[in-house]
């Protein structure tokens, strides 16, 4: 049986990072599945290439926005066709912090790229490999916001200097590319406590998948 | 007055890199114009990066197809927006040997994905960069290959190892491209002497835009 591919998505602060790992960490140890993580840009020996790329270590000028969209397509590519796709084949199942909708959010509603376009560029990079499905984790913009200013280095990248505008326009941006695959979505409520949250996305993943765990 | 951005298409050994050099020079030095050039995949910091990537230097990996169409279109929207746009605003012109139909002839006709999904991104990664003139230089399949095999090096890269039936679909799709633009597009038949073919197109860009030469 081919595995599931289970991706997060939200705005920043939402807490897809720690909800990726815990629920990893049931599907392994408490399901008993084969499960995978690898991270976006990255995860091939190419996309590691153009993470540093993504991140100016490499060329040492500025990326324009369009390029930073294609690359990030470009690294999504070469992870579906050696990774993700074969694993799934393989039965193993496959839960990412972020894949293709965050495109969508960030270079689309964020930077006011044409979503259709973006969502083009995405089908041709990711092929036949589809999330089964995803779980938004909303916040208010506010609260995601409080909790960015609080995280523990104190610093802060490109996207979380960010004015409010642009994290209202991605708050909105993901309710909308939510809206139109309700089969796919699920919303969760990021707001409640972190125990809460991983216990809904069980249950969700127990009735999805019909896991009796 | 902004400069004007020409094109060099068609298949392997047509003689595009020839004609690029001959007309930049005609251009700088009988016409008097400024005129740059430059490379695909490359011209950037950035691009420069990408082609290390695509010639496998840097990942040590072999690139999947798509991810090798998303990188070629990643380098070309960093080149436009940071070099061939801003130089046609600034009235240079510039000369390409290859540009976007590369892409829809190579990994459209040649490869076999969506002609219209590589037009799509291509226009993602253009922007308002197109050409104002594209000139297909036409030789049939088997006098490009004799070309080919005639060249000093003897080393042939793997595009010009591609059978037959590659180079075929090639040089139909490049008639297909040009036909759905008959206004952008000029045919000059490339069996000519190499004197011959550079007289052709200096007619043609004398016409197309009313030099005085």
């Amino acid at each position: 049986m081919n595995g599931k591919l289970i991706t997060f998505e939200g705005g920043e602060g939402a807490g897809k990072t720690t909800q990726a790992r815990e629920l990893t960490k049931w599907l392994q140890e408490s399901v008993g599945l084969k499960v995978i993580t690898t991270r976006e840009p990255g995860g091939t020996p190419t996309g590691e290439v153009i993470r540093q790329l993504l991140q100016h270590d490499l060329s040492g000028e500025p990326l324009c926005d369009e390029t930073e969209a294609l690359l990030f397509c470009a690294s999504r590519a070469q992870l579906c066709k050696n990774l993700i796709g074969p694993a799934l084949k393989d039965g193993t199942w496959v839960v990412l912090d972020r894949f293709t909708d965050s495109t969508l959010a960030y270079q689309g509603y964020g930077r006011g790229f044409n979503v259709d376009q973006l969502r083009n560029i995405n089908d041709f990079a990711t092929g036949e490999v589809k999330p089964d499905l995803t779980i938004l984790i909303e916040i208010s913009v506010e609260e995601g916001f409080s909790r960015i200013s609080k995280r523990g280095d104190g610093v802060k990248d490109r996207i979380e200097q960010a004015p409010l505008e642009f994290h209202t326009r991605l708050h909105d941006g993901y309710l909308e590319i939510a809206k139109r695959e309700p089969e796919r979505f699920v919303i969760v409520d990021g707001s409640q406590s972190s125990e809460k949250v991983q216990e809904d996305i069980r249950n969700i993943i127990r009735s999805r998948f019909g896991l009796e765990v």
